[in-house]
């Protein structure tokens, strides 16, 4: 946690309570916060602070703005991954976020075993989104959608996102063309298929609706690196 | 698992007896193989094959080859990183070699809980380093170090080590040099710091035994992501 991430309603405050459990056990027990102990803290799509530690009870920290700090940008890349399994997802998310993506899709895909979409953790999305937050410093909340259909999304919506940015890729290892050396525009999109990849059939329903499938490498990475190691050759 | 990946003994043959109870109950179960098919396989520190199963029984599968492939080139950077959490040390020794780092140096540093040294989980790295072959299709096993005392490893042997290399970059979220945007040599090393980060003295250490401190964006990574990111910037 690189800053304490509260709710929207405490914006055009300058004096706040932490009251939540998980954020007022990070302040005593890891940082050993004192009154008069500057912290950093954001307010969920809002401005960062540096912030002042003012009083300290058990159940409440109060804390009060010092300076206004900037919010690092985000990348202008939507995210569409095949729905991963449901540990997977908690990390995948969290370090999406964390890299500053503006769009996380999550969709359905032949090799995506179906109860995924009940496990739980979905559910959670949100707080996985906090957490990514609160290490990356960042205060804006990314739009996390799910669509449980491949065929319908690929035909309908993803040709209207294509049409937003310059490009979108398909991590596919088994294509000849690579990642272009130079990538002039970073407003695009990223496809990343599940474990066992993408079947022939819909690596080809995503060429035909406007995506470039190219391969980063001969080695096959896990979705989670994959996504943390493209958004780092994207980054330059 | 990208290549199922057999002991060093097994060079120089043209015929395999798979027995290893992981590796049987992947090629049965989630490949579903039949004899006839063809699996893709490789010898540690030797060459890899497409090879045909030959016969099936409950307890070990023959195999013998059909053909050479060859084998990813690895990156040749050594990474070094500060003890991490028991749980992210798997994850982190498996992207990491997933990735094709050609060395892998654990270091103790001001903000590693002395404990992590202890856990069991640092006698598997072994295991971790096969799982992260096998997920890349890559055969050949990096060095893999550890050392628990920082000052005479930055002292003693990394300036030995930043001989053989180009750059030394430490990742560190509070300086003004990023990563040029440019790096003409891949032959280099990371040093990535614990949850927290180098305490001043460390990074002052470093940067007096020959590295340059670097940040790379204004988002504060964990230490997985910050691997497979760097790793893409790199890489291009």
């Amino acid at each position: 946690m690189n800053i304490v991430l509260l709710e929207e309603s405490e914006k055009n405050k300058t004096c706040w309570m932490i009251r939540d459990q998980r954020q007022l056990a990070h302040i005593c027990t890891h940082l050993k916060a004192k009154v008069g102990d500057t912290l950093k803290i954001g307010i969920k799509n809002g401005p960062r602070y540096v912030a002042e530690v003012v009083t300290i009870a058990p159940k409440e920290i109060q804390i009060k703005a010092l300076k206004n700090v900037s919010v690092p940008e985000k990348h202008p890349i939507t995210l569409i991954v095949a729905l991963p399994r449901p540990k997977v997802l908690r990390r995948l998310i969290m370090d999406s976020v964390t890299l500053g993506v503006e769009k996380i899709i999550l969709l359905h895909s032949f090799r995506v075993d179906k109860s995924y979409w009940q496990s739980p953790f979905l559910k959670q999305i949100n707080d996985y989104v906090t957490l990514g937050l609160e290490q990356a410093g960042d205060t804006y909340v990314p739009q996390v959608e799910c669509y449980q259909r491949f065929k319908p999304f690929v035909e309908d919506i993803l040709p209207q996102l294509i049409q937003q940015k310059d490009w979108a890729y398909v991590a596919h290892p088994y294509v000849e063309n690579t990642l272009p050396k130079e990538i002039v525009s970073k407003n695009g999109i990223i496809i990343i298929g599940p474990e066992g990849g993408f079947i022939p059939y819909e690596v080809d329903l995503l060429i035909k609706n406007g995506c470039q499938a190219i391969q980063f490498g001969n080695r096959i990475l896990r979705t989670e690196t994959a996504v943390s190691y493209l958004l780092g050759r994207l980054s330059v």
